[in-house]
């Protein structure tokens, strides 16, 4: 139950290495797990995979508690669309465990290159007492159809 | 044996919900380490915690392995500094661990307030072969005079 | 013969205020010209649109001289890609001067929505010598085959 | 009466160029005029140059309607700050012109280097009704105080 997210590298997410800067790749993991589970400014409630409101006035906000990311690859500027793989490898009681694996796009000769591994844990605030909140059934039941197994990111410290 | 690195936060650094965003943060991470590490063009070579060079047509260049980082308090646009907290916490023959804790101001009231703890790995690059290349002795020694006790980031995975 | 470049939002575009951040539509603009006019490593020589040589190594660059920009009305995270126009307003001996208008996709309400209008000029520079050089025959002709009229961008100063 | 802004870049403002992207100049710009004119969330109301109230949930907000700016020079990563000159070049009902030269820092050999020229035209606007307003008395009297000579920026189109 891995989501495929396609996403746009630009120009300027490379840095003067000419590779893509370490903390873009956060960017695009963040734009990944929008895309997936925000239900944005007139959003599309017929997106199943659209689970937190994000539209201005929400009650509830989303914030991210830890990351941890493996950079397998150096990645270039591609014409092609990455495509990101999207999953919840946890549950918590006002937390979720999101993971990420970044490949080129398949149809092309990057095909088998993994650039990056990573995982966020994001926390669910409720926007009035600035606290966490538990994820509600509705929310928990959408994340449950998103689960698949976690893996290890980097070594272990 | 921390160093501290003041670094401003700029506007622009704010994400539409008015906090830091968090790909922002290893930003300046990134910023805090090369202030901390980099021979620069036009370097300043009586420096002595500069350790690598970075010049263009260096004969290396450091890549970033894997990153971890818990986020502690929601940071919000400050007009005084951050200060961030660098150090190496392990050296291994090719690379090197810099860990980083990221505090507002000492001189404010957001003096006692820790708003990140993280750590990065680097390699070190043949830029010839594009291969990771040992650690030169005179590079050995200047990070060994940075070295601190490691920190936990984030729960066990 | 304006080319229609399609560019997607990402949701770090966004500032404080919860608009596309003013700093970021240049870096949409550069985006979508970099599409038009660069073959980037690995690159389309039968895309007839692509005119600059952009590998590392190659033997000119772009500057940019001098930009405009009209923001015509507030930009908001958009799941649908923009619309951007993008043609050529203007030739001189090692310059080029590129249009831009910025809407919202034609199939959605946000049809009629102009977001910005700019310009900006670029010089192509001798990578050797980092000096202007004249335009080639071969770059003359296909940038020739974008020509359209300029638009005025900005109230006269 | 320029107002003399230090700013210090960040070595991922570079670009794959290895210079500071043409839309990061605007972010620096920004950033500038808005540590010049803005009271942030416990701002600092003794600092006679702060004039508008940036507070969430302030009664007002300024958009920027244009922008033009003329690269004067390729700026690198600098170690030292960027020495920003800023002043209001004209006043209108609920407009102001920003004007901009950035360069580099005096005390050293960048001394004479002139990196860009730029202008903003910011628009207040009534954060209830969402239309502009006309400055207040306070607020005109507090920018007529940096008024300065406009200045053309870029050719005559």
């Amino acid at each position: 139950m891995r989501v495929h997210v396609p996403l746009y590298l630009r120009w300027a997410d490379l840095d003067a290495y000419g590779h893509v800067n370490n903390s873009v790749m956060l960017r695009l993991l963040e734009e990944a797990r929008i895309r997936l589970m925000w239900l944005p400014a007139g959003g599309h409630p017929a997106d199943k995979t659209r689970i937190f409101d994000a539209e201005a006035g929400a009650d509830s906000l989303t914030v991210v508690a830890q990351q941890h990311i493996e950079y397998k690859n150096v990645l270039p500027y591609l014409e092609t669309p990455l495509d990101i793989n999207v999953w919840v490898g946890r549950l918590g009681g006002s937390s979720v465990d999101i993971y990420y694996e970044v490949y080129g796009t398949p149809e092309t000769p990057e095909q088998s290159v993994l650039y990056a591994r990573a995982m966020s844990t994001l926390v669910v605030i409720d926007a009035a007492t600035q606290k966490p909140r538990r994820l509600r059934e509705n929310e928990r039941d959408a994340l449950q159809s998103l689960r698949e197994e976690p893996i290890a990111i980097g070594r272990s410290r």
